[in-house]
C-alpha cells in the first residue's frame, strides 16, 4: 500500500524547549529517527536511529560531547552521521554511516524533512508565525493519536462537530447551522464561517465576559500537507467583526500540525494562542488545559473512526456539504503525493 | 477462509432485560451491531454500527427520542436505519442509510437475524420455552468465550467431560462409562444417555437431597445452528425414571445458545432451570452461581482448545465414539452451511 | 521462511532440579512440549503437548501414577506417549498416541532431541561438565529473551561489548582494545583474547582481592549448535597466565546454552562456576546474582536489537574484526541445517 504522507515535507518534531543535549527517539513517517542539540552551536540533530553495524537503536546509545556512541560496541558517529570509531580495529569502513535528515527550527517547533534533502528549503516550513509572535500569548501540548493524521485533519477542517462532540464549552447547534464558504490555493485550502447574532457557546462567553449575543467566527487555514491554523473569536453581534472591526471582541488562534508517526497513528502538535489579556498567565493555563480537555473528546472518535475505518478496508466515503474543507486538503495532499510517485508510475495513470 | 457459521438463522444477542432505550453494541457473526429498544412500542432494533457517512460507530452516538444521532458530526437515523438529519445541508441524500437487521424477542432472549432478512421468520426461533414457562423456574448468564462458537457445541454434545473436567460437582466416572444413543432429524440431534443405580454425584445428591443410588439421565437436544437444551435429572434407584415416572426425582434443564461473535470467539447465553422447590429464591442464585463455576472450568479448557487449533491450522481430528453427537451437530451446521453458499461454489463440490 | 535452528542437536530445557514429577510445558523450537519425571524410575519423559483427540494441551490435565490424562475426556498416554485410555469405549485405537521425544540428563540439565530420534546419540550433548565437575562450584539461573537466539550468540562471542555495555562491572576499554585469535573445528569455534598488564575492572578486582595490574583473559568456546563455556580470569601481571601458570589467579567459566523457543524467543540458561573459595556459598550468591544483574544489560540490548531486525526485514549486516567469532558459529550453525535440509533443495544449491 502507499504511504498516505508526502515525504518532501517539513514535518513538526517536537516543541523546541523538548530537544535537548540528549537522545530523543521518535518515529516520523515510518522512519525510526534520533534527535539532540549539538552542545558546540544549539543546533539540532535528526539522525537515523539504527547502527550502521547491527542495527541497534542509536537511542538506546550516548552522547559523547556532540557525537552518538551506540550502546551495543561503542561505534560513534557525529552529528553528519559519518562514522568515527569502531572497536578493536584502526581503520573505520569508509562506508560507515547513519543517514542524516535536513532540519528546521521555526516557530517554536523542531520540524524534520524525511525526503530528499536536495528539496529541503527552509522557506516551506509551515505558517506558525502567530506562536512565536509577541502580539499572541499562550501554550500548547503534543499528543498521540491512534488514527491516520488525515482524519485529523478532517476534524479540524469541518467545525460542525463542535456541536455534537464537544456540546459542553464550544458547541452549539449555530455551528452546525451557519453558512460557510470554501476557497483554496496551491496549498492552501480556506473555510470561512460566521455566526452572525448567536447565543455565544459557553467557553466564549467566558473569553468576552460579558452577556448578549454574538458575531462569531471560524476561519480555518489548511497549509498542505498537514499544518492548519484556526482564527477563532467572538464579538458583540452588531459592532462591525464580520466588516474587519474586531475591535470589541476576543481573538484567538488554534494552531494545529500533525506529523504522521505510521499510517495509523500520529503526533499531534497544537497551541493557542490569544490577543487579548496577554499577561494573565493563570488564563494561559486554563486555556490549555480547557483546550487538552476538548481534543481529548476528539481523540476518543479518531481512534474509533481509525478502528470502523481498518475494519472496512474497502470502503468508499460518502461526501457531505460540510466536507468541502476536508476534500480540499485532501486534494492537496494527493497532489503532493503525485508529485513524489515515480515516474513510470505516473505514467500508467 | 468461509465462514464457520450460517447467516440465515436466528442467534440470540442478549437477555431480554439487557436490551433498554440506550445503546448497546455487540459484534454477532462478524458484523458490528448497535441495539436499543425503542420508547414508543418496546420493540428492540438492531442496526449495523458505522455512520453511513464516516463509519464512526454509531453506539458512541445518542439516542433522541427513538433516533439515533450519531456522536461526531450529528448524522441522525430512524430505527429502520434511515438517515433524517444531515448537518448544514437541506437536503437528505436519499441513499443514506445503514442496515437494519431483523429482530425477534422469545425465550427471555432477544434475537437477530444476520442473513437474508427475507428469510427472517420468527417461526424458527430456537426453542427454550423452558427458560419462561411457569412450570419451571431459574436463571442464566452470558459469557464470552475466545473460542469457535462450535467448540462449545462439541462440549455440550459429549458429557463424558464432566468426569475429568467437572469431577467436584457433577462428572464422576459414571458419565464417562455409561453407554449412550444418538439419534437426529433435519435440524436437530439428541443424544441420551441413561445412568442406572449410580451414586449421585455431589451436586445431584444436594439437589435431590435424600443418600442412595440412583437413576440419572442427561438427554441432549441440539437444534441447528447452535443451540443445546439438556434434560438432566436423578431419581431414586428403581423408582421408575427410564420408564417414564419421574416423579420422585429432581428434573432441571440446562440452555445454551451460542452466538458467534467472531470466527475465534463467541457470546454463550446459558441459563439452568428446574421443576422443583420453585419458590426458593435463594435455590435459584444458588444455582446459577453453581453452574457459572462449572462453566468457568469449561472455559479455560475451550480457550486452550481454540489456541490449539490455530496454532495447528490443517490438523484432520480423529473422533472417538463420544463424539457421535458432536458430530451430527456440525453435519447439520455444514448443510445449512452448504444452503448459504453461492450456486457455481455448490456445482464445483 | 525456514527455521534458524537446526533440529537434530539436543537443546537444554531446563535445569535437572526444574523436572519434577509434575507437568511442565515448554516450547522448544517451536514445538510445544510437555516435561515430567517418571516416579518409577527418575527418567525424564517429553511428550507432545497436544492430545492426540482434540488437541488441548496435554499440560493441562493431570499425571496418574507415570500416565498423562488429558483435562478434557481423560484420553490417559503412557510416558512413550502410547494412548492406554478412552472414555466410553472398550477398544482403544491402535494409532492413538502422541509424539515422545528422546531426553538426556547431564551437566545439571535436562536436554531434549527435536529431530529425528534415530540420530538422538547422547554422545552428542555439548560439553558444561565444568557444571557438575566437584573441581568447581557455582549457581545459574534460566531467562526467557525475545530474540532470536543467535543474536544470543553474537553477544557472546565477542565480548568487546563488555566496555560499552557493562561498563560498571567487567568491562573497560582493554577489552575493546586487546586483540585476539579464532580458531575454529568441525563443531566448535574458540575465540581467545588476553589482556596483559592492565588494570582490572571493578568485577575482577574483587575477585583477586588484591591490587595491581593483571594479565586477564577471556577464551569463548562455541559449540554448535548453541552451547557457549568462556574461561574467564585474572592473574597478577607477570606472573605466567598468558604461559600457562595460573596459579596466583582467579579462574571462573561463564556456561551459556541457548534454546530457541520460536524464530523470535529462546530460552538463555546460564550458570557461572569458579575454581576459588570454593566453600564460600555466599559468594556463590554473590556471583550468581551479579551475573544475573549483567546479562539484564544484555537483554536490553538484545531484545532492541530483535525489534530493530523486525523493521529491516531485508537488512544485510556489515561486518566489523569484531565478528570474527560469531561469524564462526553462525557458519557452524548453517551447516547443520544445510544437512538437514531436503535433498533436492540442497542439489538446487
Amino acid at each position: 500500500m502507499a504511504a498516505s504522507f508526502p515525504l518532501n515535507a517539513w514535518y513538526a518534531v517536537a516543541w523546541d524547549h523538548e530537544i535537548r543535549h540528549e537522545l530523543l527517539a521518535r518515529t516520523i513517517c515510518n522512519k525510526k529517527l534520533v534527535f539532540y542539540r549539538r552542545a558546540a552551536d544549539g543546533c539540532a540533530v535528526a539522525l537515523e536511529d539504527a547502527c550502521w553495524h547491527r542495527l541497534l537503536p542509536l537511542s538506546k546509545g550516548r552522547l559523547e560531547g556532540d557525537e552518538l556512541v551506540c550502546g551495543y560496541h561503542g561505534i560513534a558517529y557525529d552529528s553528519h552521521g559519518r562514522c568515527t570509531f569502531m572497536p578493536s580495529q584502526e581503520t573505520i569502513n569508509p562506508g560507515a554511516c547513519v543517514r542524516a535528515y535536513p532540519v528546521a527550527e521555526r516557530h517554536r517547533f523542531v520540524w524534520v524533512w524525511p525526503g530528499d534533502p536536495a528539496l529541503a528549503d527552509p522557506a516551506l516550513v509551515p505558517d506558525l508565525h502567530w506562536n512565536h509572535d509577541p502580539a499572541w500569548v499562550g501554550d500548547g501540548r503534543t499528543i498521540h493519536v491512534n488514527c491516520n493524521y488525515r482524519l485529523v485533519l478532517d476534524n479540524l477542517m469541518d467545525l460542525t462537530h463542535e456541536t455534537f462532540v464537544h456540546g459542553s464549552s464550544i458547541g452549539n447547534r449555530a455551528v452546525a447551522e451557519a453558512p460557510f464558504e470554501t476557497t483554496h490555493g496551491e496549498r492552501t485550502a480556506t473555510v470561512t464561517r460566521w455566526m452572525r447574532d448567536i447565543e455565544p457557546p459557553p467557553f466564549w462567553r467566558a473569553q468576552l465576559g460579558r452577556p448578549g449575543n454574538v458575531d462569531r467566527w471560524q476561519i480555518i487555514r489548511f497549509e498542505a500537507p498537514s499544518t492548519i491554523a484556526i482564527d477563532v473569536g467572538v464579538a458583540p453581534a452588531g459592532t462591525g467583526a464580520p466588516e474587519g472591526d474586531r475591535s470589541q471582541g476576543v481573538n484567538g488562534f488554534v494552531l494545529n500540525t500533525i506529523t504522521p508517526e505510521t499510517e495509523s497513528t500520529c503526533h499531534y502538535h497544537w497551541g493557542f494562542v490569544r490577543n487579548y489579556q496577554r499577561a494573565e498567565q493563570r488564563l494561559t493555563t486554563e486555556l490549555r488545559e480547557g483546550v487538552a480537555r476538548i481534543f481529548r473528546e476528539d481523540e476518543l472518535i479518531l481512534e474509533a473512526q481509525q478502528k470502523a475505518i481498518e475494519d472496512h478496508p474497502d470502503h468508499v466515503f460518502y461526501n457531505l456539504n460540510i466536507d468541502a474543507g476536508a476534500m480540499w486538503a485532501r486534494r492537496l495532499i494527493d497532489r503532493m503525493l503525485a508529485a513524489e510517485a515515480p515516474p513510470r508510475l505516473q505514467a500508467a495513470e
